[in-house]
């Protein structure tokens, strides 16, 4: 482990660092974040957690880990540690991230009336019978969980010291108590949820009571050698005044203090802790990971979407915080570490904050990145961050569009030890990209194209050439034996079906596509946006018209703004901003007609009609791929043997438009199948099961007592 | 399999039917359902398919089952014939079915643009790049799906064919294409969709031609000795005039009829369907079956709620259909076939048409019934419909409370043989099932109550005591050994947090929870009805409100009026009802303030207040289990030796509130633990896996292929 590269003002981050009995080698910790693989893909789940491991990140920890089938998060993915296969089925992951010299810790965690139990049918646990609330639909049930009573807060602390004695036999050396996020112990503290007249309500003294008693017994069931970790949400806390001390974050921090090794800060809800770049900056945290370090002597670990290593040093310096927390950074770049400590800053792959990781899991699958497609697929598609497998021929690639499809494609090509040649028809390569992340708060998602771009400019075997539109003519022309069409798709005025507008009305030259502001169209007000798409685009263009100083009215069929964002935790920020900008917001709407002065807006569900002044209809609708440099090739089939050419194929947008994650993975897959196996083929995971004739029909409830 | 007690008129649901190859017992056919249990959980799966065939039903089949990871409906459950591991996973079902004599059938799926890929990753396929469209959010994703080109046509027959023979393989007697519901062949069939120019699109010769490839290659595939089935949605064909027949519809189910072996009849959507008792009556199905067979010779099964066998006899006997099929009346009872041949019609535990059960896949979990607990807990609790274990001891058991949770406690404790008396307060048993019942469209939810008492008045060993409202004084004397609570819940106007109406607001006496107007309470407009509880309550009552003339208003936090009804298929109808009834819907709001004249309604995203006049204010908030008894009961722990008392325990909603089905459920567990295992264990369930080690590292694409 030299670091002999590393710049003289990041060596305080790869200084060795005490959790209690266990010594993490470095401050880089990857602190417990959803990934979508479960215990039914421990295969998958080892390989993502390993690589990071192996990229430099000193701690290693497991996502949400249930104790007990009484906090079953389905359809959420979750990991549980509930019988010996799941011990079998953990061990997997800390025995490969030991084997890269890290440490590794599992979020013990019990939902309570923040997970809902559909799939045991047990009920939900709470202090008081009053469910954590979310007007997100996956969070809704028509089942309600219980006040729990003496019994059921002893069944608690018993689950949680049987929990971490399976850990600690899995071979994990940093075991939590989970204190966050509106889950149980979280609801404890929280008066909202906690109206108890025991001892464990009331005071904030009784209000941890159940934190304390869940860490002494995880220290009683593990024993010495084992560090006892508290991951805590304060941020309403910290509102609250406190009866001796400022706030009552405070005072829980103090009363916690003594019974933990190591705090791990975390805000109350997703959003908070986890917002968008788009609306949340860098280090957003600061405050509440610096406050807790104020109130303890035992080493923290606070969060901030940290890609600048100057940030991470600066907190340190100033006692923010012990350890550099991240989640999303070390998705998007697993070497993070390792590039710091080699020097080589540059070569970082920056988070971009777009979200897609945790919108995956309000999804319920498997995790993915924009900027990093091959997490989630070391296991299963053997793909790596930073190693590829040599050129399987000396063909030679031609890539027709350099947006992030076609970058992508060429970098792991590239890489990979082909000559490689991209032509772009603008006058800078990005495709959307450019565009994208020109849009308000979008400029961190310039990142892909800025890594990317930064790469391939010092790779002899690529070459990139802008300004180069290339016809089927041209490519034959061009004459190398694979030729890759990352030629994007094109928004187009098409709808959904069920949207009603007449084939004439979309004529209209007053309709415009995200497309044609792209190409520079200023829609004159008042203008309504129609958002039939649910990401991104449909809010984040209303809000572009608002700034433009035009009036706009946002309409979707969905029931909220930029309705899939819920999963990216953008949603409240985009009903904010638009509320903020005049904008109003018509939900469960589509539009039936427009005349280039009114456009009539009818109600998805009842076809009930209104009326509305509109000058110009923007509809964020359907993309189609760009496939006219397709078809001509495949006209041509006769003429590729004389050109030389093997193969002609598409990849991102142009092959089935998506979000840029989307591009760039297809880029990737395209890369990765040139000469090998079949485009995107995988391994399948699959639990450790014991089957219950094997296990002596052991049934679960009783093996977790 | 003698028919000795059947009543003659109902003799012909008992004749065998050829399909094709193969013949059916009878004509009870259980059609393709979701069931939550993937392969995954093939125990599960297996336990819940056969119930159903030793109830008598001569055809079982599968839910949808993907033919290739193209296919692929994450987070929603689905079924797979991917491998080697898939055909062992389901031959635990066809074993299990032909066991009872019954012949399995498998749904062979490709969803197309009705599944987004979000955990293979791979393209999702269209006839032209449209993808299904649909405002509910698990059916939103940034990936949008490719248009199919010739390549991408062969290869769909190609993975149909594999996975039928994979169906071979696993024992399966009737395999299916399937042609409906937004899926892939389905969409070739719509021009909304399909806008190809080349042999799949235009006529409809031409739109079935994908779905005739795919029925000649399966047969092709498994040879003689399977039947091959067509599913097949005609809803919106039937609306388009035919060029050379009355419609489309017409047009279609012709030029295929010859290459298949029965046609399966569906509707378009989930809600059309399988629509709720609450807004769609029995047998509604029957213009769309009864057209099918006008067209063809092959036998038809047509679904319909049907739960009245003189309804079964009549659609058979008009030449409606010749399958009585079946999803749900299925569900609610394994054993209606078996009922109708022995005479005891009487002991139907009819379907109540709540949508629970197709809920459940919307939520992504295991499948759930109101009126069968029992319901995929075959193998995992070892719980049976009609079959429970004896009693483990002699003990007597007061049962308090009458309503679901204690009306399925005394039946099943009953049927176990223990002595059970029920004390209910009031006149009537039924509990909260006598309210809801009566509101508006959901008087088939008495059918709950009205047949466990049916059942539990012939039992001798069960007592039944009306208007006998006990105290813990009481039940102490009563002198039973065990006692068990079931003594429901109550709203309050409490609500979940971030509802920032004051404490002495909700004080007001022109508040008023769902209890107050099950207790006779009549509001007075103008009302606001706010719903934090996204359940059907909130939407009865505006609907109820509104009918009985006084002015109200629908507020709700959430995105749409009833939101978690939109997993049971109801939210649109409650839409038009409320639209109807001229009730304002307003979503997205919470109400801030209330003083008997007008109310504060704020936006929940953006805070931006609004005043409404209004006079009452009715909250469908938080409800309370009803704990004053227990914890009466709990404070004499002292006195229980000398009353001869061993248990006092709660059930359903006393327990934890939920809907009926929570409440019937826990009912039926704590009679299942009653002297035996504990509360609601159970055995865990696992896919069959071989690692990629012992298999020789196959990949998934490349084994379909």
């Amino acid at each position: 482990m030299t670091i002999d590269h590393c710049d003289a003002r990041f060596k305080t981050l790869f200084e060795p660092v005490a959790i209690g009995p266990v010594t993490a080698p470095n401050r880089f910790y990857q602190v417990p974040h959803a990934s979508g693989a479960t215990n039914a893909s421990p295969r998958v789940r080892a390989g993502l957690r390993a690589v990071k491991a192996e990229g430099g990140w000193g701690v290693i920890c497991t996502g949400a880990c249930s104790i007990h089938p009484s906090c079953d998060d389905a359809p959420l993915p979750f990991a549980t540690m509930w019988d010996d296969d799941d011990i079998r089925a953990h061990a997997l992951m800390t025995d490969a991230v030991h084997e890269h010299g890290a440490l590794a810790g599992v979020e013990l965690f019990h939902g309570g009336g923040g997970v809902l139990n559909r799939q045991t049918r047990l009920p939900a646990l709470t202090p008081s019978g009053k469910g954590w609330s979310s007007n997100h639909s996956v969070f809704m049930s028509p089942g309600r969980p219980r006040a729990m009573d003496a019994a059921d807060l002893k069944d608690l602390v018993h689950w949680q010291a049987a929990a971490a004695k399976r850990a600690k036999q899995a071979g994990f050396d940093i075991i939590y108590v989970y204190a966050g996020m509106g889950y149980l112990p979280h609801e404890f503290m929280l008066p909202d949820y906690n109206e108890r007249t025991d001892g464990y309500g009331g005071s904030m003294e009784n209000r941890v009571r159940i934190i304390r008693e869940m860490l002494e017994a995880t220290r009683d069931a593990v024993g010495d050698g084992i560090a006892v970790a508290l991951r805590i949400s304060l941020e309403e806390l910290l509102t609250r005044p406190g009866t001796v001390m400022e706030t009552e974050a405070h005072e829980a921090v103090s009363l916690l203090s003594p019974y933990t090794d190591l705090f791990d800060v975390k805000m109350d809800s997703s959003p908070t802790d986890c917002g968008p770049s788009r609306f949340v900056p860098e280090a957003s945290h600061e405050r509440m990971a610096g406050f807790v370090k104020s109130c303890t002597d035992k080493p923290v670990v606070g969060v901030g979407r940290f890609t600048s290593p100057d940030t991470m040093v600066s907190q340190v310096r100033r006692g923010v915080l012990d350890f550099i927390g991240a989640a999303r950074p070390s998705i998007a770049d697993p070497f993070l570490p390792n590039k710091i400590r080699e020097g080589r800053e540059d070569e970082i792959r920056e988070c971009i904050g777009c979200n897609m990781c945790i919108a995956s899991w309000h999804e319920g699958v498997l995790v993915r990145c924009t900027q990093n497609p091959s997490f989630g697929e070391e296991w299963r598609r053997g793909w790596h961050p930073e190693k590829v497998k040599p050129a399987g021929s000396t063909d030679r690639v031609l890539i027709v569009g350099g947006g992030p499809a076609g970058l992508e494609c060429a970098l792991t090509l590239g890489r990979r030890g082909y000559d490689v040649a991209i032509a772009d028809a603008g006058s800078e390569m990005g495709g959307r990209v450019l565009f994208e992340s020109g849009l308000p708060g979008l400029s961190a998602w310039r990142r892909v194209i800025d890594y990317r771009l930064g790469q391939l400019k010092v790779m002899p075997n690529v070459e990139l050439y802008s300004e180069s539109a290339l016809d089927a003519e041209q490519i034959l022309e061009f004459g190398f034996e694979r030729v890759v069409l990352a030629t994007g798709a094109t928004w187009t005025p098409a709808l959904f079906t069920k949207m009603e507008i007449a084939g004439e009305e979309l004529d209209h030259p007053n309709v415009y596509t995200p497309s044609d502001l792209a190409a520079g169209a200023k829609p004159e007000g008042p203008v309504i946006v129609l958002d039939c798409d649910f990401h991104v685009m449909g809010g984040v263009l209303a809000e572009k018209i608002a700034l433009s100083g035009q009036a706009v009215t946002y309409v979707s069929p969905a029931g909220g703004a930029s309705a899939w964002t819920i999963n990216a935790n953008e949603q409240i920020f985009v009903h904010q901003r638009l509320h903020d900008l005049g904008v109003p917001i018509r939900t469960l709407e589509r539009v039936n007609g427009f005349d280039g002065a009114t456009a009539t807006v009818a109600d998805m569900l009842t076809d009930r009609e209104t009326q509305l002044p509109c000058k110009s209809l923007v509809i964020v609708g359907l993309r189609r791929q760009n496939s006219d440099l397709h078809d001509a090739l495949m006209e041509r089939t006769a003429d590729w043997g004389d050109a030389g050419i093997r193969t002609v194929e598409r990849t991102g947008d142009a092959l089935s438009p998506g979000a840029i994650a989307h591009a760039v993975f297809y880029g990737r897959a395209t890369a990765e199948a040139m000469d090998g196996p079949k485009f995107l083929t995988f391994k399948r995971d699959g639990a450790f099961h014991t089957p219950p004739e094997r296990n002596g029909n052991a049934m679960i409830a009783a093996m977790v007592d």
